[in-house]
């Protein structure tokens, strides 16, 4: 089990270019992000601003033709090309987590399309959830993104769109992290 | 957030009837079993023989109508009358996890009945799932049931009627742990 760290500061191989709430409260202004991975949930460092942990775990929603489709098309992170990325922070409400899987499901992609629209995006924008919901984290998803500076304007169609869907109902908290590649 | 930790030792709520493997390498043996809720998931003590810690989380396959009657019928923990106990740490299989959401339900639930199958022991046997896969655990899951020694041969069809089910061929490690209340 491997979490992956988040760590705002002022190093990291990923320059901060804006920290903005979208809803609720915000984090902390920090120059630079660095992430890291990690054997162990140890005490979070008093010594940055902030820290978010999350594990990349299977998917909750995603069925198989789905997954099929996903994987036909998404890019990997790392790309030289990807020098843009954003770091989304997210927790729902409570309503959203008292619902049963069908009902959210049905939240998520019969109404709101979640990954039928994302498709459109990919392979443009590579994107990797990290859960954290049940690992005591103020958040419940951490979502990166990675794309080319001349897919920003997409990824701003592709953000836009999440944010307009019933799902998005249920967001109480999320920052929107803009970052560069620094190294 | 709270974490919920069970710790095999010397002392506890709980005295240890047996600690058996029933797939994949056991735990060691104890005399009592503590339960204690804790915000934070600091280093498993050095000091006990073992200690397993899970997040009672939100449902992962069960659907409105299920629910429903789920909570019709099924006894909350800690009644007078239930001074057995069992707890099952359970890790599932790669194969399990890399499957998509509607494989594993069509597993879990349309072939196995995972949930119509348990309706049956309600209200005689409690119980409560803790998820432990996403916090570091060595299980992904540990179920804990209560319930009065007149109800023990039920208990025993129960956990009979799980592992024959389709479900059940991707546990790779199971310990079945019975106690009973010491206090």
């Amino acid at each position: 089990m491997t979490f992956t760290v988040f760590t705002g500061g002022d190093s990291g191989a990923w320059s901060i270019l804006s920290v903005a709430p979208v809803i609720g409260e915000s984090l902390m202004a920090a120059s630079h992000l660095a992430i890291a991975p990690s054997l162990s949930l140890g005490d979070t460092s008093a010594t940055t601003p902030w820290q978010l942990r999350g594990v990349a775990s299977h998917a909750r929603y995603v069925e198989r033709a789905e997954k099929i489709a996903l994987t036909s098309v998404q890019a990997g992170l790392g790309r030289n090309e990807a020098t843009r990325a954003a770091l989304i922070p997210i927790r729902k409400s409570a309503a959203w987590w008292e619902m049963t899987q069908d009902e959210r499901r049905a939240i998520f992609e019969d109404k709101s399309h979640h990954i039928a629209a994302s498709l459109k995006y990919l392979p443009a924008i590579a994107r990797q959830l990290y859960h954290c919901r049940d690992i005591g984290e103020p958040f419940d998803f951490l979502t990166w993104f990675e794309y080319a500076p001349e897919h920003a304007t997409m990824f701003e169609d592709l953000v836009g769109v999440l944010r307009a869907t019933e799902e998005w109902t249920y967001v109480e908290r999320e920052v929107d992290i803009r970052l560069a590649r620094a190294i």
